[in-house]
């Protein structure tokens, strides 16, 4: 059994925003030399998600107002977290509904995606450095 | 190390509906000759989930409800994406909160399920042919 | 190709709650002898969830208010589902929003974490005996 492991670094200058990160997971794939197994693409941090959907760019604006309006940013104060000096309570939610991590069939080489699948870091607390794992296993 | 891969296909007649894929999952399996590892089954389309819970019609019911309330279909012009030509951008919502993958561990050559996990097929944007993908790895 | 299996059990006394189970994870990894693969942790039973957040009790209680207000329990009869002689339909959207499983990346015999990221058992139909699993593939 191989296993490969990378880090992918991110600061986003917004609070929020979505970045297509495929082309650097099919990287990391291709160094890994496995042919047939399983990646594993998560956020270390807890207030962003991995998720696989459309590179759409008005998907993406829709996606914000819909994550805003299920879990809104302002007013800060109606979240217990917030007391702690954080700000970023609504971020611990959306992050919950968009997800952690995806896992991706690795098959011939390739991601085994179909037509319009893409993975996305989805950074809700941004303005500072955050990372995302790949961790790749098999033969 | 084995690994084993299969697409299961699906063409509903509605714009949304659940199906039970348990079976198709568990033949995919036997198949495979595995006998301990991890089984994939996501959904190879983004307006699609795979997810496990119960299968009870009233359950399904209330999903289709709550869904619906969480992330509507109608104004299909409430949606940038829909600009697209597309009426689905509420499908990519709907397939958010339901996942797009589960991961299902293998053991002794069964699904090591607790006692009412079942898998389900989730389309929220159907009337067309669409994929999930079973791949399994171990040995 | 090593594997390894183990439960973990819990009978929370109230209908809700967060449980840290990292540490419990944390044993099953040293047990299983693995150093690279994944562990896979997902709750056996469909009204519970297992999740990666931050172990910050303000958080938790934001969340349990927060999925109160998008999947509220009473009133029960808004449910088809408890129907059935149920009350926990709520509980299955709960655990929709808050996922099924998680898949963590091993690395040198460590779970690959970030520094926040703590692992949850989370009860949305309490009060009597239920089960998560812990599986681990790897070498």
């Amino acid at each position: 059994m191989k296993s490969y492991r990378k880090e992918l670094w991110f600061e986003l200058p917004t609070r929020r925003g979505f970045i297509n990160i495929t082309r650097q997971v099919e990287m990391g794939l291709k160094e890994s030399g496995v042919t047939e197994g399983l990646v594993l693409v998560n956020a270390m941090h807890i207030t962003a998600s991995v998720f696989i959907n459309d590179d759409e760019a008005g998907l993406h604006q829709d996606y914000e107002k819909w994550l805003e309006s299920l879990a809104p940013h302002e007013p800060v104060s109606q979240y217990l977290h917030n007391r702690t000096g954080e700000d970023n309570a609504d971020a611990h939610m959306k992050r919950q509904i968009m997800g952690r991590e995806v896992v991706v069939a690795i098959t011939k080489g390739k991601l085994d995606f179909g037509p319009w699948e893409q993975i996305f870091y989805g950074e809700f607390d941004g303005r500072r450095k955050k990372r995302v794992l790949v961790k790749i296993i098999g033969e």
